[in-house]
Order: C-alpha cells, then structure tokens, then sequence
C-alpha cells in the first residue's frame, strides 16, 4: 500500500486561509479552499490566498475539492484557484447545500460556471477514486458545516472543519456524535481539528442563548438599534429578527453581503422572516427610532463597510445620533482588534451607546472550548492527531489537550504550512516542505472580477510600483496642490509619460473632489478610494497592476 | 477676576501622548508633556508627539511645566518641546525626584542642559505665577507618580495622572488620600481625572500581589526564565529579582532601557539587587538554564526589541530553546495586540512556553478600576469633571461613574484634544477649538538625536518622498536584483541624480548585506533596518528628511 500524506497550505501557524492537500495513490482531493484578510501593514491589498502552487502540476490528480462550511477563510478562494488551475481541470466541488449555494453565488460573480457544484447530504458516500469522502454533520455559526471523512484502504482520515458542540442549535440539529463515535469505533488513522478556542476551558456557551439575552438589550434601548454581526452567521440573524418583531421593531438589511446572505438563507429555508418586517433602508427614515433596528455588516471595523462609514457619519443611509446603540453581536478575529476599537470609539463619540460581547452575552463563538475539543478526540479516538486551524500557539495547546486524554506525545504532529505528514503502515512523519506562503490579490472593484489579478511576491516586482501623493486641506478635504505622481519598474513605462501623468492626476483630482462632497475625511478611507480608483485607472490604461501606494497629506 | 482655561493638546479620544495647558490670568502652566507610539500604518514614523502650536506665540506666557510621572506618554515629548520652544525660554521643569532623574538621563541624550529640573516634594507649595502648585503622592506603576493641584483665586484644578489606589504598594507608601480629602473639603474646582480603567468594575489588585504569583510561576520552570515588562516599572522589575533570588537564580537585564532604568532606580534607592545577583547577557551561556532569569524590554512586541529578536531567533546573546518559559508580566497597550500576538507564537514555535496574564496574574495594571474612579470622585467632591487619559468610549464611562456618585450632568464635561474647558464665577462652558493634532518624529538613530527633524504633516509633503524596492531571496535574504529608488519632492532633488541613486543602491546593498549576515530576515526587521540606513544616509548626505518608504520583496 502507498503513503497516506496530508499537507496543508495553509490554515497552520496563522488563523485564516485554510488549505488542504490530500493524497493516496498519486490521487488528490483537496479541502476547504480559504482566504485571509490582511493586515493593516499589507497597503494595497485586499486579499490574501495561500499559495497553491503545489498543485500547479498535480491538476489532472485532482479527484475533487470538499468545502465544509461557506466560510470565507475555507471557500473565499475557490474562484481563483479554478481560474488559475482551469475551472474545467476539477471535476467537481462538493459540500453541503448552503455552503454550495454560496459557491455558486461567488463563482457567478466571477463567471466561473464550468465547475460542477455538488451537494452533499451528510452520510452519503461519495467516491473520489482512492478515496471514499463522507460528509458528517457538525454545528457551528454557519449552518450545513460538516466534518470530513476521507477513507483509503490505509485508513480514515476526519477533517473537523470547524465546530463545536451546541446542544442546543437555534435549528435544533445538534453535531452528530453518534456517527462520529461510529467512525472512531471503526478506527480513525488522523484527526485533523479545529485549534481555534482551544485556549479557553470549559464548554462553548450555545448560540440559541443569544436570542433572549439580545431582546433583553434591546428592550432597553430608546433610540433606533444597529446590530453587527457576520453577514454568514444566519442563525443570529434570525435570532436578532425574532428579537427586533417581539419588540414591535422593523428590520432593516444593510450591507451588500449581508443583503446577499439573507436571501440565500431564505430560499434555502434556514432564515424566517415574518411578513413586512422588513424595511427598505432608504425607508429607515420614515420611521421613528424606537422602531427600527440595522442589521449591519461592519462587525470587524473592515475600512468601506456599513458601520465603519456610520461611524464616519458618511453612510448615505444610516446617520447615527445621539440615543442609538450599536450592539457587536461578534468579537475581532485576531488582528482586526484595532479597527474594531477605532470604530467603536469614534460610534461614542458621535454619542451612540456601545455593547459588545464583554458588556452582555450578546455573542457565541462558533468554535468549540477546551473540553469540546477533548470530547472530539475521545468520540474519535484517532491513532494519530494533527491540529489544524489555529496559531503555533494553539497548535501546542491543543497537542496538550490530546496528552490529557491519554494519546502519545510522539502521535500528536505539530505541524506548518508547507509540511506533509506521511503516513504508512509502519507509522507517521513530516516529510520534506512543500512550497507555501502567501499569493496577494488586489480585489479592485472593477465590476468584472475576471479582470482582477492574482499577484504573488514575485509578481509585485514585475508590475512595478506606483506612489501617488496627495495634498488635501484640512478644512474641507479640497486637494490644494497638484498631486505628485511617481512610477518605477511598470514595463515600458519605466520614464513616466507626461500625457498619463496628467491622466492620473485627473483621476486623483476627480476622487478626491468625490470624498470631499461625500465629507469622506478620514485618511484611511481616502486611501482606499484613491487605491480603488487609481488602480481601476491604471487597468483599464496600461493592462497592468503595479502595486498601488496612495500617500495622502492634510495641511 | 479671568477665566481659568484648560486646553489638552494630547490624551483625549487616544490613549497617550497626554498633555495639559492649564492658563489663568494670561499665564501658563502646562501638565505633562508625552509622546505616543505610531500605529503600523504610519510606516517610517517613529514617535507620535502632541501638536503643540499653540505655546509656539505663548512662550513667554509658561511659568513652568509640571510632569506627573516618568512613562513615556507624560515625559517623552519633552525634548521635542524644550528644542522647539527654546530651552532658555522654559523657567523650569518639575516633578518628582525620579520623575526629574529620568527626565535628566533623556535630556542629556538630546545635549539638552540649560532647562533647570526641580525635584519637587509631596505638599511643597510651589508659586508658578497666578498658581500655586501642589503635588499629591499618588500609586502607580512607576514610583514618585505625582497628582498635581493648581490653585488660583478662583479655586483649583486637579490633574490626577494616572493613579490606582494600592493599598499594598511594594515600598510601602500608598496615595495620600487625606491630602485629597482635605483638598475636597477646601473645595476642588475641576478634578481632571484619568479614565484608562473606567471600564473594568471593582478595584484593582495590589502591586504587591504581583510577586508571590511570579515566584510560583518560576517555581514550576524547569529551563530558562525571560521575564518582560516595562523598564520603567521598578517595582515588578525589583518582584522579579526578589523571586529569582529566592529561588537561587541569576538575573541578567536586556536591553538598553531596561538597563538604563534599574540604575537609575538603584541610585534613587527604589530598586536593591542584592550583592552578586546580576550577570552580564554575556555571560548567560556560561550558567545552567535552571539558574537563570531574564529581565527583557520587548512586552509590547515592539519590532527591535530584545524579546522580539529573541522570539526571531536574532539576538545576539540570549538563543531561546525548547524547554525555556517566556513570561509577559505586562499586557498589551491597545493598538499592540497584534505585534504582541505574533512575538507569542513565534515563541511557541520556537518550543517556548509562554505565560500571560491572561495565564497567571503575573500583572497588575498600574490604573484604577471603576470603584477606584469613584473613590477619587468623592474624595475630591470637584465642582466640575472633565475626564483624562482615554478614548471617548473611556470618556463617557467615566462620566457615567460621576453621575452614578451624584455628580450632576451638566456638571461634566467630555472633552476631546483642542477643545479649551473655561471656568469662571458664572460656570463652566466649552470654549473654541484651538489648533491640535499629531506631530510625527522620524526618530533614526543617527547618534547624535539633536539631529533629528521633527515633521509634521505639512513638512510631509514639503521634505518629498522616498521610496525604495528591494528584492531579496526568500531563502538566503540576499539581494537578487538592484533596488529601485523613487524620490520626488525633495527639494533641488526633483530630477533623479543618477549619482546619489548610484550610492543609495550601495546603501540598501550593504544594508541587507548585514541583514543576511545576521539572520534578520522577517520582513518588518528588514524593512526597520532598511529604513534606519537609508534615512541617516538620505539625511547626511542632502540634510533633508524625506519620507523614507521601504518596500521589501521576497522572490
């Protein structure tokens, strides 16, 4: 019999940007395709995918990719992959019906239609050459999340994805132990699990308390009521609809994803929502305070969402006032803390009340704890344990939580991206790095995504870079000098041209005459703008996309 | 009789860079003079100073500045100022005594000598002018923390400074709460009091509780000890010596101010190391890891300090291993979480186990909590309350405390950086707004700091642009292809002078040269690195300071 190897791309050492390969008998099949968000260091990215390079020449191996739930940092990349790899090259994609649908729904956006998206129902068997694949029902904030199964005659390799045990899930499906305990029964080679809370003890607390802890905060509220939460999270959407009718509130949707969720959700019946609640929200206005309530994206404090440009009182729809209360029905992910305190801070300042989830139970983490993750690896009682999705940290706490339940110190694998694990009949090792790392994207919205390039480290140098400087009042945001426009290593364009100088400074001119009717004031959202349009500019121009620095200075 | 008039030019709606201009009958005192760190999106800044444009026409107005304790966010602006105003044009300097000692040390690293520094006693009466000034013997987490009471005729401001009330301070002297009460009594006009703290309920825990905690800890390590917390908290770094000493280890001390500050703290008698403690960083190896403790700068990940090197396998004396225990006696300033998080992991991937507080109480904040607010607010009864030292989130809380201890609404004023608060006999009302805002320090370490440009966000654009792509190999970091450098706006510099490119290009060169021989290869400490050599070269050679831009590319 051959090796059984397991590498992951990413989703190790990092939170975000889960990838896996795979592989028995020269046959693949990959799970979960993630994405990352940057950080704030990364000027002029908007994405982050993990290199998939590895596959580049192993795409006619490629037996099928497994998504187990509609999470961005597990299905975010799957359009690029496909049009990287060749949407025709794969032959299938599978998971459960939500998570395909919202597949489908990102790969119409890039126009990606060739690729069959198959839905799965938890216990059917599927197979994928070499392997078996079986889907296992899990509970998490997302519904359809599944656990993955892939059997080979070596042995059952379980993909947690990510879960935790809620008893008691708003749609009163809990995870299925008993077919977990069945698996491990019958004998599971590795485990690879969710690290993500593993550094908090006890049980999770479960989503359906929410709900009545929600309509307590609410019915203590005066003015209107924002609520923040995943776009994705359907279940505290319907937990916060069912709080805003009970207190005689209509609900408005506001947010492109958000709006884009909640329809999904609809037609596949996981979200209810009673007749003529909702609310238009160019409508928000007519009515009184204490009678609407925004459901809203935003919750990370990401730069042009719906809340952040409330709290920048530059939301066309919503302005905030004194007297309304925003509730964050989520915590940051790790790294998004400071954009998260920015925008609450600047939400009191306009004189709003804040809640968050350290204030009133107004959030369940979708993760399980501590003693979750032990009940998983006693239900399965894996020979050996690989901890996935989480940070070195996690990854070593999670090998000592597999220690307290009695596995071997030399069975628990701490891994990193770029690192298989092989295993054969005479047991389990890391074998030689893969290549992995980072492939940036630069998400311009161009209206057509199939023009958006992918752009690895070596591809920032091959396009150049570009700076453009930007002088603006501090008074009103008027640009008072001629911006200064500076470009180097853009093929054939290596001496700038004064006719596309002139170009670039109209467009800097024109964005910035936009942000200042718009009263778009805050240096990081003019940046963006200017990023945004800039690069838009330079497409559309030069066919090319160097790496865009917009500077901008107040006097 | 005149208005009495507080400006705070730093430390509202932020946490840091804290500074006061209290005025009363055309005559000055300014309170605090501090500095804040750059947030990563401010690439090539260093330290982030409060505007203070305002003094620059009111010089001769200032009788004297008064600094409450010696943390960065209180002093460190102190240079810039004296530099900028004039050091002959200050008449004085005062504080407590080790307050003035390490005001002493950074003046002299500026060559600054000429502003006299006053050590300043608890209940000394000093007349500055129209005030009388005070200060009050406060805890905190550095010792000689000082309130400050300014009285004219028309009654008293009190600054606060950042304060807890411990009741077990580690050298014995808790707050001197019946001066408070006693100046309550007499009748406090505007109690200006700091809010970090004011959401977190109860009462913080003692100093003093701090060092048993850590001696438990270090019990239980079986390999080396790196303990990190600020230099300039004496009192932990004196817990950490007791511990370490009664458990028969050595102390070595790491990093330049963590040195600086114990000797400053042995002279004044706030520290005792006892005879033979200590060893020189050099001198680790030569000792079994069991008998060692480090005390290291680097608790808020800060990208050249010795903890972050040590995390990065960098440092040049201290290679941490397998088995070796990192200690964070000391939480993330907000804004640092991030860098924090990572030199963790990075810790925990090199083998290290890492614990927090978060772990242990291995910390105690050196900032009152909600009741201890509340217990200033009714010691010192003030008239009116105009929150300090936080956020607006912050501001509002504390003035949610003042109402809850019966102070009147109307009676509290929340404020934000520019926005004068002025007192008479009718009331008190919120005045124009003056000029204020954020100073960048392009602080390079060129040697000589007096050389050093201060730059606003008008000197930006006036100094130009600078910015320089490396590409470097991604698996030794030796430079792959020639830089390319783009400047614009420097003056008499438009045009490119092939010649100065020529010697930039040997600059990057021999820069990461250095870098690969040393191992630095994180993109950060590449990007730091880089900037720091080319900034002091761009500056030697054309006495200007562009913004300096790295951009490092791994291939």
């Amino acid at each position: 019999m051959s090796a059984l190897r397991i590498l992951p791309l990413g989703g190790l050492g990092e939170i975000g940007k889960n990838m896996t390969v795979v592989e028995y008998d020269g046959r693949i099949v990959l799970v979960d395709v993630g994405l990352r968000f940057p950080t704030a260091d990364m000027m002029g990215i908007d994405l982050v995918l993990p290199d998939f390079a590895y596959l580049r020449d192993r795409v006619d191996d490629i037996e099928g990719i497994v998504v187990t739930h509609g999470h961005e940092d597990h299905l975010g990349c799957l359009p690029w992959l496909l049009r990287e790899l060749g949407e025709t090259s794969i032959p299938a994609v599978y998971g459960g019906r939500l998570t395909m649908a919202m597949a489908r729904s990102k790969l119409d956006e890039h126009k990606l239609r060739e690729t069959p998206l198959e839905d799965v129902k938890p216990g059917e068997q599927i197979d994928l050459g070499p392997f078996s694949m079986e889907l296992i029902h899990m509970t998490h904030s997302i519904p359809d999340s599944m656990a993955v199964a892939l059997t080979t005659e070596l042995g059952t390799v379980l993909v947690t994805g990510d879960y935790k045990f809620d008893q008691t899930p708003v749609d009163g499906v809990p995870a299925d132990v008993s077919r977990l305990a069945e698996l491990g029964r019958d004998g599971v080679l590795v485990l690879c699990g969710d690290s993500t809370n593993v550094d908090r003890p006890g049980f999770s607390p479960s989503e359906s308390g929410v709900g009545p802890h929600l309509e307590d905060v609410f019915s203590r509220c005066e003015g209107r009521i924002v609520v923040t939460s995943f776009a994705s999270n359907i279940h505290r959407v319907q937990q916060v609809i069912d709080a805003a009718a009970a207190l005689g509130r209509k609900v408005a949707l506001v947010g492109r994803s958000m709006r884009k969720n909640v329809n999904i959700g609809r037609q596949l019946g996981h979200i209810e929502v009673p007749e003529g609640l909702l609310l238009p929200p160019r409508e928000i206005d007519d009515f009184p305070d204490h009678k609407v309530v925004v459901i809203s994206t935003g919750s990370q404090g990401e730069p042009l969402s719906a809340l952040r440009r409330m709290a920048h009182r530059d939301h066309p729809q919503v302005e905030l006032h004194n007297g309304d209360t925003v509730v964050f029905s989520a915590t940051p992910i790790p790294g998004n803390e400071r954009a998260v305190n920015e925008t609450v801070d600047r939400l009191y300042h306009i004189g709003c009340d804040v809640i968050t989830a350290r204030d009133a139970p107004v959030h369940a983490s979708g993760h399980g704890y501590a003693e979750e993750v032990k009940l998983m690896l006693n239900l399965v009682r894996p020979r050996y344990v690989f901890p996935f999705h989480g940070d070195h940290k996690r990854i070593h706490l999670h090998g000592q939580l597999a220690e307290a339940v009695g596995i071997e110190s030399d069975a628990i694998f701490k891994g990193e991206n770029g690192l298989p694990l092989e295993v054969d009949e005479r047991g389990a090792r890391f074998a030689a790095h893969e290549q992995s790392g980072m492939i940036f994207v630069d998400g311009v919205d161009l209206g057509d995504p199939a023009d958006v390039a992918l752009r690895d480290r070596r591809m920032l140098s091959a396009d150049g870079i570009f700076v453009v400087v930007a002088t603006v009042s501090e008074q009103d945001g008027e640009s008072v000098a001629p911006p200064e426009v500076i470009f180097r290593g853009v093929p054939a364009q290596d001496e700038p041209d004064d006719a596309l100088v002139d170009e670039i400074c109209d467009v800097v001119e024109a964005s910035l005459d936009r942000a200042a009717r718009d009263e778009i004031r805050e240096i990081d959202l003019l940046q963006q703008l200017l990023h945004d349009d800039l690069a838009a500019f330079v497409y559309e121009r030069l066919r090319r996309r160097p790496m865009v620095l917009p500077v901008v200075v107040e006097v």
